[in-house]
């Protein structure tokens, strides 16, 4: 998916929800485990349920290789049926020296290899510009860097400052950026810290951020709209629990689509009031 | 496999050699291709020529996942096959936040649930401590941090300076060494840069240190062992494409065993001379 197809997608759905899709056995309803694949059955509901009011689905991988073959082999029956017109971003956090980062770029990108077609992938920064660059090489597809995550210990080395008083996220974000454009390049940065959003900004005025924590995770939408949205709107806002889990029982589905609902018209108005 | 039963291992076969099993279809011998698996074949005749020289396997799963619930599938036949007295490494370079991290540590520990028990999974540190922490949970279950890695572009944030000189990766050494002791953490340092080798043994002089960079990214064995090793060893020295691929032809398990014997006769040497 092109920029241009994501804004519009945005604009269409007055929603800038992405869903994260990070269920295990362990928490879904007990009615679906007589399916043949329960997760993937679960997956398929809540996407059917959400779509309406969310622009992106971000299975993380961590929930399907825990599973082993099966799991990926759940990851691959939920990839083929998120909708062509929603933003499919793959949480893998991978990254690698220059060679095996292009077979991680493979894994995600290449369905004639791998099975899979997905618009995004996340990568981390820490081995630099070569194990970043490899999945810049496929057309329409996009680099999702962290930069600045949501979790307590995002502090242990992303806050870390250099002799100009500059954090190592801010020279992710400036570095990543001679990596590849706005049309190619997003960042995560976690939204349990919005005062950061306007320092981001500065650096990074035109690239989408993916910002979770929002809902589960404690950080506000309204903040986030307010100091993070462009020119572009520029947002992806993340919620997983708060939506797929908002019921373990067998309405599931519509408790996650109300959930989803409540957000995008949280969304709407967001974007009535800062997007101009 | 414990601290002690590694180091035992080490001094049985004079060797600390780590083999990487990064394999894909376009480089493995093409009478291979006839297998229901081929890179399964590949790696199980490798596993078996080479076993009496090295102390460690290491599959890299980017190279597993480019082919997708297939490639996964021979990964976990891999996995089973590799000899119980040799040292299991799952190079996956994972790290998220906190429960996501404690499924990845499912995916590679768990084999009830994933059906891998790997001794060790590389882990990223990007996201500070409560990425890293949900893996150490695993009783003799190891975590191998990046530290400073093999890359050119590893000097894009892993050299970046703090107010007081140290470097990104130092504070990584540093931080990472209240998180676990030396019987639960190694640190990836890598053998393209062996003056920092004197440096990174300051900061953590008992821990072991897996060596990626020798043979074909260029390191020297020979500086390796001379500043890295301590009264424990603590080295793992991978090579990867220089044994796998040493020939392309039928000969390729016969090839990979003569160059895993000349690293270990040379391992040897170095054992006696620099282990004391």
């Amino acid at each position: 998916m092109t920029f241009q197809e994501l804004v519009e997608q945005i604009k269409e759905k007055q929603s800038f929800l992405c869903i994260g899709l990070d269920a295990d056995l362990s928490k879904i309803p007990k009615h679906l485990l007589s399916y043949q694949d329960p997760v993937a059955e679960f997956n398929r509901q809540i996407v059917n349920a959400c779509e309406e009011f969310c622009v992106a689905f971000k299975p993380n991988t961590a929930f399907y290789e825990a599973s082993g073959v099966k799991g990926w082999q759940t990851l691959q029956t939920t990839f083929e049926f998120l909708p062509k017109n929603c933003f499919s971003i793959a949480d893998a956090k991978r990254g690698d020296i220059g060679n095996t980062s292009a077979a991680y770029a493979k894994a995600f990108f290449d369905q004639k290899n791998s099975g899979f077609n997905f618009d995004a992938v996340t990568v981390a920064p820490y081995m630099g510009a070569d194990s970043v660059k490899p999945f810049l090489t496929f057309e329409n597809k996009w680099v999702i860097l962290l930069a600045l995550t949501s979790n307590d210990s995002a502090s242990d080395f992303q806050l870390i400052e250099n002799k100009e008083g500059e954090k190592i996220y801010q020279q992710v974000l400036k570095t990543a950026s001679s990596w590849g454009g706005k049309e190619q390049l997003m960042f995560v940065i976690g939204a349990t810290r919005p005062e950061y959003l306007i320092e981001v900004r500065k650096i990074v005025p035109e690239n989408f951020l993916l910002v979770p924590g929002v809902g589960a995770q404690g950080g506000s939408l309204q903040e986030v709209a307010k100091y993070g949205m462009n020119q572009h709107i520029g947002l992806l806002v993340n919620a997983s629990r708060s939506i797929i889990f908002a019921s373990d029982r067998e309405d599931f589905a519509e408790a996650a689509r109300m959930e989803a609902k409540k957000i995008q018209l949280e969304m709407k108005i967001l974007l009535e009031t800062y997007h101009k």
